[in-house]
């Protein structure tokens, strides 16, 4: 039974998504990002689970910088978790008691119009998290009388659930991934994501235009983009990716080679089976036969066979 | 007189970059980035000064979001701020007595070093901005012994300023934008800046590299490359791109007329003279000149002249 | 009625191909494609007719250079000309009389199959042109007994037409162009061809990358491509290009302009109607009407008003 | 001692070409490219050496077209030969007496001023080679009193050299490769050359665009690009490329592997040294230092212990 750390403390929507990534796992919340990946980094956790993006708040950035630029670590599997929010108050409160709400400003902002039309006299005060919320409002005497927050949140901290889903939005979505010390890959499925980061050799106009080449001649698609500042100054960046495939197929093998030449570090992130289960469509000559065939033919060209 | 908007309370780094950019403006502190673009947008004041992006810690992404999605504002202006950090206390307060020091997480992870070899044992609190940390260690009676936080917050809450320069980095920036109403662009300078925000017409794979090639064939080189959410789910993106130049230019209003043509929406958010004051190095064929002799030679051709 | 010169003698492909293209014009037979094209620059005729390439020869290298080098002219009309061979005799000639054929280097090659099939024990000679080996064979006392020529030779030389399609492949066939002076251009049709030459700035690696991408930007097709040497030693060459479209169309007109800025020289060969009548397949945003709302678009955001 | 195939007749450039490629070889002189191409393919000859490109009148359309169509020959070797033309009478014959001259069109075209200054009144006759002049002019009774041919053909035909280098240019310059029956290539010397002829997978719009971005992404740069017809029509091409490199060194046979993926068929036609020894400049990340470390950095990621 592994033990796998994650952002706590318990009842957020990260230990929902551990919960269905890895049923029988041990949990080990921790305090913030870092912390739950330094304990996958130094053994006192197997693994971790921490959100990479939210479809609608964007990049998870503590996250995309600790996997860049901290002990590396490889991600084995991806979870897209619908974020639904509840509202939960102590047994016995019911709407019109509601003076105070407690939670996450991202709740604030993307409950913004259930708040105004069902409690537009409550004051909302920002949390440091949903479950923190949940935890704070679960204490007697406390000045809050509702939280926003998961329903697990609920459950943890025995409230009672006067709503659900009452996001503005209700296909907002955080992708969750799992995370452990470097070792052998999840196998190829078919319907696979790699992830990597890339630092530029030399920041050269038209360098970002290199790399994206360098996946498009060998038909590799990219899913996912982002920059991030180096620290060098502004106009310094360097950039995470998600393509399409696994680093097993040739066709990925090949492109990241090629980036690798390109770039000063490629810091490879994992090769892992797709949330969504999409099977890339390939070009034609991309195929892992197509490779083979070309690599027989280069062989026999250079034998004088050809 | 110009009354600006900026993020507030007042002693933010933000208070300090609008000092510089409009020394002589009346200044409106909000509690937020979107309270002083609206205040912008509805007349309140006449412009706002708001972070755009950090040197160290990215995006501020409620910035990128609300010049992409609110109601359209033009960037006229921008400044690089060196990030310097202060440690403030009431007046009387020595090194010896400090055991609660209240400050912005940012401030924390960039001042780490700081508080481990001045403050090894010290409580570090999580405060909402560092400026709200200096207001609340003026304020008598608070539990907080000390605050990190700009200088200037140190001048407004009548703090004494112990130590000074504190972060790990001393080469933190962050560029803070000053934006209006739209109406008439600053002049070109000849070391300017344009400013947009894209939405890719359908989101086929290739669709980026295409949007970098129609600067890229232009000799546009570009200084800031973001990907956001557009809300529609994990793997949609929008993005924002900084360029040399100024749109007046032929090469840039050539390449963003390709973009337009390319993309669902493009949204320009300004052309305006840069911090640095670095003039781009124009690839041959791609002066302002070269273009307009281009013109002339096409418009001999079509009539038959040429 | 105009004058246009042609590559004779009578009864030539090419006055075939100019009696398609001009039925009333009055007919000028000059001696080699440089003699015809001189006769249209120097008022001479009104105008010319010669070949540009065939579909198993491919260029016409004479013609290519003389449009790339020699004073301008434009061309006007595309033709493309099936290429049928036929057998030719002095009357009352038979096959079994046949001892010697004379006709043109590649009239042999293309007609190898039927040479070997009926006429297998003839001597086959080289002859400078088709029609000078029928005006040959129609001359009493002439050493040959055969022609491979044009069906058209044959109506000028009184000879006998023994076989006709005696060609190997059947669908053979010889693009020409009409050229004159330059003087406006024919209108847009919505199926045209535009033609030119590029002389590249320096001669850099990646220097036809470059100018093809100015094509491909802008969603204009080429058709043709083909390289000839500058003079200047093996390694330097200079393009000719077919691009889909007029260039009164924006996509045209802004990918010469393009070309134009890359490069060291451009010289315009005209537009005109396609001999195929085949209308291309314009790439989203890449129309007229595109092009003319991504003009007004940028007018409005130079003017603060987007 | 080899047997090498070569254009004749004896006193060609062609024979000047094969005396410095090979001085110790017996010599085969053939009555055409072809002929002379497939004396190497039956054995007759141990190989050939043939035209492949002229500085003023481009490609022998023929060899390119018997290297892509016929039966595999690879090219071993090449030579850049000085094109001099020297006025070749019968011993005894002087300027004055010189009434017609016979030579090739090609060196009517190229000796234009010498003829027009020094022999203005002579009437000049094309002539099938200038090798076949020479020996025709040697015929006691020859119509002509001179022929223009190369140096080497006078001392075939016992004529006297009136004069030499009277070509317009001094700089024409033509290429001569050696060629054989496919066996192991010559080694790399570190200034080679690869040529091969590459057929479009479906002649869609950007194909060559691809093909050339094949070569580009591995740094690899082409040093000539001809496109010829495939005879299925106007509009069909394919391509012949030489680049820089040998197929041996990693950047070079990834490029080809690329491209024999994107295409219908690649025919390589061999890897050999430049005539002009130079070496190439590499790009960073392209050198065979580079493949070779991002191969094992590929290899570590795949067993998980990058």
């Amino acid at each position: 039974m592994p033990k796998l750390a994650y952002l706590g403390p318990e009842g957020t929507f990260c230990e929902a998504a551990l919960r269905i990534l890895a049923p029988d796992a041990e949990r080990l919340p921790c305090a913030s990002v870092t912390a739950a990946l330094d304990a996958a980094r130094s053994g006192e956790a197997d693994g971790a689970v921490v959100p990479l993006e939210n479809s609608v708040e964007g990049a998870i950035t503590v996250t995309l910088d600790e996997l860049a630029w901290g002990r590396p670590l490889l991600i084995s599997a991806e979870l897209l978790l619908p974020v639904e929010f509840s509202l939960l108050v102590r047994p016995g409160t019911e709407i019109p008691h509601i003076k105070r709400v407690y939670t996450h400003p991202a709740a604030i902002t993307q409950c913004r119009n259930y708040l105004a039309r069902e409690l537009p006299d409550a004051v909302v005060v920002a949390a440091p998290s949903t479950a923190a919320a949940a935890q704070e409002v679960s204490t007697p005497g406390s000045p809050y009388d509702a939280a926003i927050a998961p329903a697990i949140a609920g459950e943890h901290y025995n409230l009672t659930e006067l709503a659900s889903g009452i996001g503005d939005r209700d296909d907002t979505v955080t992708r969750f991934i799992r995370v452990s010390p470097p070792g052998p890959l999840p196998e190829p499925t078919g319907a696979d994501r790699t992830s990597l980061v890339a630092f530029l050799r030399d920041d050269h106009p038209g360098a970002l235009l290199e790399m994206l080449n360098e996946f498009a001649v060998r038909g590799v698609n990219l899913t996912r983009i982002e920059s991030r500042p180096t620290g060098d100054g502004i106009g310094r960046y360097f950039f995470h990716f998600d393509a399409e495939g696994h680093v097993a197929e040739a066709r990925v093998g090949d492109a990241l080679s090629g980036l690798h030449r390109l770039s000063d570090e490629v810091r490879f992130l994992g090769s892992y089976p797709r949330a969504d289960r999409v099977s890339p469509e390939l070009k034609r000559g991309t195929t892992g036969a197509d490779f083979a065939e070309a690599a027989e033919w280069l062989a026999r060209v250079r034998a004088g066979r050809a």
